[in-house]
């Protein structure tokens, strides 16, 4: 019997609207984006899917899209494990930089770049930086030492991150016939998409997953992909994922 | 240096707001329940409270007042735990019934002894009963076989299954300096508070946890008791106290 994996990715948050680089700053969803998770959350009711356990990252836009989700389902229950390994892609000295004033800067050509090179990672946080999460209480707990926590990230490095955490902790989990859920973030849900499709660098970096959007995998026992697909309506879906690719535009 | 524990027992649930025996049946707050929850959230969070885990029942009155208040102290990212150990009382063939009715037909003091009563069970839900716990999908990852789920319980029997979770889940937690927050019912609550408290049967039995209102415990090493305080207002405690103290009178 195969095993379900359900990735959902956030919808948009505050910043998403202001056009801002997040990555690991705890922005909320905006009204939009509280409206995208209650949507994926009807489409994975109306299918009658069943959670066993969520899994999310350590920021409340992922946590909150989970948790509205899985309100309309009715499955408020479930256990549920959170991992800064699940967190956005770290944008570095970018964080909190207007998309469009970045471009302005520094080109589109290089914006593009740190936003879609699978290894180039943006410039480094500054420790002075306001947003620096080794101030932050939540990453007291890592696993790993707080002088070792990512200050920038490159698509790679996300990947290098979360991988360890889809071995140990949610593999695992998924057993014949349960049903596993991540609520994440673009690149992390990329990096674990990369993963289980075995796509090329060049693949994974084109590739929009589109947000508040239910990406159903089945698997084997390998967690070998069977089959995938978006629920919803797929006109809706190719819109989504386009409006995605446009952002950081100048 | 103390542990700090946290007890928040959910506001008022619909089924508080008719009067009828909730025991497991999975039944939501009222707007008054989610009102209580965000005013005992606003009150750990102007002292500063800082969660290092979340412990809940599986019931959603619990889970959404644990939310509620944690996005108020903006934390909604901590750790949580659920286990149905931390469960209401089960109010067995007493569940769904209105309060008032069922002390009209049995008597004020049948019910008395029902609701108070330290050892005395209701009688025992029965099988074809709509809300029979062992056809609710959560109740299978128990760790007790499902011919083992309870099907009714008195405070002592209530008391007999939170406290191998105790032991077992939350003491650990309970390291110097950390806080844990349980976010449960009335009974759960009631069985941790006569065991912190050493209480005699008598004294738990008279004892009404006021809802929504954060009862702070700062722990030795040993968790023993060093101090014990209800956050807010005094007064308000109190009329909180009576309030749920006079429930189930006909």
């Amino acid at each position: 019997m195969p095993s379900t994996l359900i990735l959902l990715r956030h919808g948009q948050s505050d910043w998403n609207l202001q056009n801002r680089f997040t990555g690991w700053v705890d922005v909320d969803l905006s009204e939009t984006g509280m409206a995208e998770a209650k949507a994926g959350g009807e489409m994975m009711a109306a299918e009658g899917y069943k959670v066993d356990i969520l899994f999310t990252s350590v920021l409340k836009r992922a946590i909150r899209t989970s948790m509205i989700a899985l309100d309309v389902m009715d499955q408020l229950w479930v256990p549920v494990e959170r991992s800064w390994r699940l967190n956005e892609r770290h944008y570095g000295g970018l964080t909190g930089l207007n998309k469009a004033e970045t471009a302005a800067k520094y080109g589109d050509d290089q914006v593009l770049v740190w936003r879609r090179s699978y290894a180039t990672p943006p410039p480094v946080m500054e420790e002075s930086h306001p947003d620096n999460p080794k101030n932050d209480r939540r990453y007291q707990h890592l696993d790993i030492p707080v002088a070792d926590i990512p200050m920038t990230e490159s698509l790679a490095t996300t990947l290098e991150r979360v991988l360890p955490y889809w071995h140990g902790s949610i593999v695992p989990e998924l057993t014949p016939g349960r049903t596993v859920m991540i609520a994440a973030h673009g690149n992390s849900l990329r990096a674990l998409v990369k993963h289980l499709d075995n796509m090329s660098e060049d693949e994974i970096i084109k590739l929009n997953i589109p947000t508040g959007v239910p990406l159903v995998y089945e698997l084997d026992d390998n967690q070998g992909v069977l089959s995938s697909r978006y629920l919803g309506d797929p006109e809706a879906v190719a819109a989504a994922a386009a409006a995605v690719a446009n952002q950081g535009r100048a």
